[in-house]
């Protein structure tokens, strides 16, 4: 089965993520806006209970996280995704690299750069005119998010929580 | 913000549920598939933490549900509804409600008949039609779902998991 893990902005940010992503984005209804921590992976029942137990573990030692969306982006040309910017903080890059480390499967594909995406399988000529007036909007926001899903996916692309567990550490 | 209480049943039986959704169900990529245990309800951020920390001292009381999606039935006449029926079991019947009585917000609108939705929004004759095929293909499958998930809705209609609790009980 393939799992993810992921937090979620606020219902505010997620509001505001969608109005975009009903527009622009192909996995709109796949799942909700979301920052991932962690690219989907494969596991199956062993392995998941064991990594259920080992993000419940880090999410202990972290204090809810402080998110700033500070602007409009894209990954152009690498890809063309349009994502609200998540300035990186030493908190992230922790929370990031210590998932990474001890759920030890599959290797990201990418550096880190937390966001959300608002935009994607656009054509070049879509990504260029969308990103011209998206970039001109922006965004600020910030907020804290006090839990981290793991999360699975079905058949259809589409994505389940398979369970949740909250910041209470200090770090 | 509108909350409601549900659980998910298996990858296996939500693929299976989807194959229907997708082509007969308005909700279907609003929610992957479920059995609502308690329907939406309004609260604000206070009231959320204490409905939180009452599902989960219900989680806490209730062992794993053991059920059986057991024929294909309709809630027609009232609606045009198609769903996996699930066997009534005190166990559900108990938990859904102690939710009631605790999370003491909203009245439930229908009795409880506990069930996972496959077709919603059809016309008279699309339900005839389809509820004729789906309730001679029927469903038997047996499982066992061990976590219950307090979810809430976006203003796009899609829901996110707020949290999620596992029953570790005996009841």
């Amino acid at each position: 089965m393939k799992y993810g893990i992921v937090v979620f902005p606020s219902k505010k940010l997620q509001d505001l993520a969608n109005t975009y992503r009903k527009r622009y984005d192909s996995h709109y209804s796949k799942i909700t806006p979301h920052i991932t921590l962690k690219e989907a992976f494969e596991a199956d029942e062993t392995e998941i209970n064991k990594i259920s137990e080992t993000v419940a573990s880090i999410a202990k030692k972290y204090a809810p996280l402080n998110i700033h969306a500070s602007r409009i982006s894209s990954f152009f040309p690498t890809t063309n995704v349009i994502f609200f910017r998540i300035e990186p903080t030493e908190q992230l890059t922790s929370l990031h690299q210590e998932l990474q480390n001890q759920v030890n499967i599959g290797k990201p594909k990418h550096v880190f750069i937390p966001h959300i995406t608002i935009a994607q399988d656009l054509t070049a000529t879509e990504h260029d005119d969308i990103y011209g007036q998206l970039r001109m909007i922006g965004v600020n926001e910030q907020e804290t998010i006090d839990r981290i899903h793991l999360v699975y996916q079905l058949e259809d692309g589409s994505w389940t929580t398979y369970e949740t567990y909250r910041f209470t550490g200090a770090e």
